[in-house]
């Protein structure tokens, strides 16, 4: 079950807004679920198809200038990402709906519901080539949901944690203590993508044919990046985690980027961190539903679950892949 | 705003199900925001873009040959509607994801949000044309939400009634007195739409491109169908009645399949029943929400507004048209 909600554009602005593109006449125009922060539609027009998108509350109107930059920068560097389409006047962004909008291109092919693990090291070596490619831009954007953004995000649901599971408060606090003291501050940096589940990355044929929704993306260690990969990719259904993926995984990743020894052996703590991160979010949006949302959130119990396997995890060894560090 | 929830498709099961058509490879597919009662899809392979529809509860599967079957019947005749694409079988009807699907044509156009008078009157020119196109097709069909349902449907709702509007049970139990004393039972009938909503039109650089969603159509009165469209189409967003907008829809109506007059002469009736209709379903879906909906139901009021209008009109004269009854 997935959902789209959108907002509606009157037609008069719709024209409008189209005359500023020298993209054709309007065909037709359809909201699509996609992306679950901003409202998508599938806009074709005599120039074919492209996305749309209106810039929701929860993406900063000040960051968009760094997003759409970006998915510039990354396709200019040969990465198969959707790139914003100009206006007439050369810019990126306006307005469409009293809301922050761009049209962006259209990337074909479609996510995969149960990755496999070729799937997996396809993934791995383009989030190392998206990781090279990101060097060379020179916007910054710090990550709004990093380490230091973690206490205060469980403040908000903190009280009510063991509602959701007995125990819960008390998982986090000590994880928190954990993470605070032992997070590696000096591995790789640059661009990561920063949200790459199986969603935002499509397949055509079998093959890798682009990532999109770089809505997160910011400046952070690279191995963090893979550490969200392998909590998205590299899980079962039922919680189980899948070492075949994950190897897959690291070893695509390694073909082009080689994690560093450091890298490596920092894994199991940033698989820590990463797992957290997405708890608390979720956590923070299944206690505070709004009356009437349209959205259901996604329940928190599975990062729970992610998060206890990497605390038992000894060593990086544990994720499948020994001895490919550069 | 919008919103689409939709099935996901496993992998898997997409590909066996396409080797079923004869369209080629799959380039990608999207969740779109169309059809309120299913789960549409659009389906981009070798052969061009389609819509896959998955039908859920709401719609039964036994109906699902008659509304597939009248699809195909009238875009033979020439409208513009979107057709079921035949399997290698030539069969229409498979599952995937565990309920009934088929493939549907695309249709290109866009839907309007602030209706004008020519659209309407464009609107009146297609369903004439539909209605006489429908003709020739040999399945039946029922309509679901006619007179005699309305009180059982009511039933659901009675005792709450008065929750939504003071009165609002004394205006709907008197309304159904008069309906079942009244209702015209000898005009003309054949396949009406039923739920002719503006976004169940498309229009293409302003000219009508097609009709879709025929997953309430029925064996019903023609001027039943005029009425539904009087109340989608003629007023406006404060609920004040658009009289241009009306004199439009009937005399583009009358341009293909002139009113006789006792079918003028019923309007006042047809639109009270038609508000009624919509009242009682909406009023159902408000007081019945699921806990945890994904759907946020539409609130019933604009159909009460919309009823007391008609109650107070004394003649169809009030809808603007006046002598052109066949």
């Amino acid at each position: 079950m997935k959902l789209a909600v959108y907002t509606s554009i009157p037609d008069d602005e719709l024209t409008e807004f189209l005359t500023l593109y020298d993209i054709g006449d309007l065909h037709s125009l359809k909201g699509i679920a996609e992306g679950v922060e901003n409202s998508n539609f599938l806009l074709v027009t005599d120039a074919g198809p492209h996305i749309l998108t209106l810039y929701e509350k929860r993406v900063a109107e000040e960051d968009l200038p760094f997003f759409l930059g970006l998915m510039q920068h990354l396709a200019e560097q040969g990465i198969n990402c959707p790139q914003p389409v100009p206006m007439r006047s050369g810019k990126f962004l306006t307005r469409l709906a009293g809301r922050p909008a761009a049209i962006i291109s259209y990337l074909d092919g479609n996510s995969v519901t149960r990755a496999q693990p070729d799937h997996c090291h396809q993934l791995g070596d383009s989030l190392a080539r998206m990781h090279l490619a990101g060097e060379g831009f020179l916007l910054k954007r710090s990550n709004a949901l990093a380490l230091k953004d973690w206490r205060p995000l469980f403040q908000y649901s903190e009280e009510r944690a063991d509602e959701v599971l007995g125990g819960l408060q008390n998982l986090i606090n000590n994880e928190l203590n954990f993470l605070e003291e032992n997070w590696p501050g000096d591995l790789s940096a640059g661009i990561i993508h920063a949200d790459l589940f199986p969603d935002n990355v499509f397949f055509l044929q079998g093959k890798l044919s682009g990532i999109i929704d770089y809505y997160f993306a910011c400046n952070d260690l690279f191995a963090y990046d893979m550490a969200i990969c392998i909590n998205a990719w590299c899980f079962e259904p039922g919680h189980a985690f899948n070492v075949t993926k994950a190897r897959a995984l690291l070893e695509g990743y390694s073909s082009v980027r080689p994690l560093i020894d450091d890298e490596y052996k920092a894994l199991p703590i940033l698989c820590r961190g990463a797992s957290l991160r997405f708890l608390l979010t979720r956590l923070y949006d299944w206690l505070n539903v709004p009356p009437g949302a349209l959205v259901t959130p996604k329940n928190p119990t599975e990062y729970i679950s992610k998060l206890k396997f990497h605390q038992s995890v000894k060593s990086a060894s544990e994720y499948g892949l020994d001895g490919v560090t550069a």
